[in-house]
């Protein structure tokens, strides 16, 4: 049975990412639709909700991270519609809705893409508080996860699909991301030492838990809930953990990232219940 | 005939352009090699000469905005990419070679315009010197060039191709980020006042020049001097300012952009014979 998750923290992101307007101007109001389309399509916001989880076990407001958390949020979004495109994945469906290029058409799509990662560096330049010097290292922890040495060349080694190193894989395409999540909240403060390290460990430990759970439910989940459907990845020949493991190990190698991810958790001494909370989630979500 | 380029900018710029690697492992070798193949294949590198030569219009030394300028110049290569995709203007040549699509196929291309973008934010947080709030201002005027309100909006104004307000399109997709070039500068050293305000005055009537001359050679030019088919605009059935104002008045609309862009640039007061150059040229260039 799927723990709770920390709805109070995605309803707070979800209600910042509503009242973002990209475009002001008639001529480009299509645009700003395709993205927010896309944006507000759902999902649970796992990476903003840690960024504000990690901000409350640190002992801040989350109100003051919410800016960064959103510019994750929109770099994440847009790695999915560009995934999705044709030359790529070739999705069709998203979270059980049309994916951006199939409701408003290629270009528009590779478009709101790139919009929203402009868009996302914006909303840190623009809106993020704290000390700048403090700001910039956060930024760039957060592109780095972003670009080639993260999510974008996790996705080349992906499309290639010549690599028989998972963990690797994954590490960029998807770890580098939700580890940033919680990495760029002490940054932001210019916090460091020990305790901040094991916050770190948490975050890369919690990015592989996150990619194994996601290839076990491709082959578990109901496509209903998935959104998605089922055994996707394996149709395409994708390189899964199931597929490279079988499912029982997989599932054994869930656990102990489980474990690792908590260890770090318990060992970095800050009031961690609500990230405990999130990694127990991500073992036991069943979409 | 045209006006002698800075040339000693342009190579200052594409040495350091060639100094750059993007990855640091052989899994993601073929996406540094793409990135690196549009980057490297050419082009005079306006942008980010502007930004040196602002730099030095000031009083400065060019190698302190060297980072930014080169920042900006991924971002341009990173819009060509993503502009020749299928999807977009499906251009096979770029300065007389193979695109980046036709070269790696269209997912790499995809993730090359990705990866420059993000390793263009990271150039600026991870090497730009200077007070991080000058540094995090100039960055946000940037990603702002970029963005839905700069170059992803015009883009997308121009492949719906419904606007006659050919003005406004071309400011947001080319003069936007042109003018980024020269504002970021000042920015960068935390000036502000009237001369910088007439600096700014310059970078938009520029991004206007640039265009109109853009538009004037797509019909006159020579194919081999252009690097892609003379008239490509025209049978796209494009907006251009020839198309809709003929060619002698887009002559004249020139003339009138480039004395108001040195007018600027004698009333700011700062040491510009170098952009006064860069103006006269590209009123004059032939390719």
């Amino acid at each position: 049975m799927a723990v709770a998750y920390p709805a109070h923290l995605q309803e707070e992101v979800e209600r910042y990412l509503d009242g973002l307007r990209f475009a002001d101007e008639p001529a480009t109001a299509g645009l700003d639709e395709a993205m927010r389309y896309s944006l507000l399509g759902g999902g649970k916001r796992i990476r903003p909700v840690l960024t504000l989880a990690t901000a409350e076990a640190l002992g801040r407001d989350r109100a003051e991270v919410t800016p960064f958390a959103a510019a994750i949020e929109l770099i994440h979004t847009y790695s999915l519609i560009h995934d999705d495109l044709p030359a790529m994945d070739d999705d069709d469906l998203r979270r059980g809705q049309p994916t951006c290029h199939i409701e408003f058409g290629e270009a528009v799509a590779i478009l709101a893409g790139d919009g929203l990662f402009a868009e996302a560096i914006r909303l840190v330049t623009d809106r993020q508080q704290g000390d700048p010097r403090h700001v910039l290292a956060a930024l760039g922890r957060l592109v780095a996860a972003a670009g080639v040495d993260g999510m974008v060349g996790g996705q080349y080694i992906d499309i290639r699909g010549e690599t028989e190193d998972l963990r690797r894989l994954h590490e960029l395409k998807t770890g580098r991301l939700i580890a940033a999540s919680v990495e760029c909240v002490p940054l932001l403060y210019g916090l460091s030492g020990p305790a901040t390290i094991a916050l770190g460990r948490f975050a890369a430990e919690l990015g592989v838990l996150f990619q194994i759970v996601d290839d076990i439910l491709d082959v578990t989940g109901e496509e209903e809930a998935l959104g998605k459907p089922q055994g996707s990845d394996e149709r395409l020949g994708k390189l899964t953990y199931v597929s490279l493991f079988g499912l029982d190990r997989a599932r054994e190698l869930a656990a102990e990232s489980h474990r690792n991810a908590r260890a770090a958790l318990a060992e970095s001494g800050f009031e961690t219940e609500t990230l405990d909370r999130i990694a127990d989630y991500i073992l036991t979500r069943t979409s």
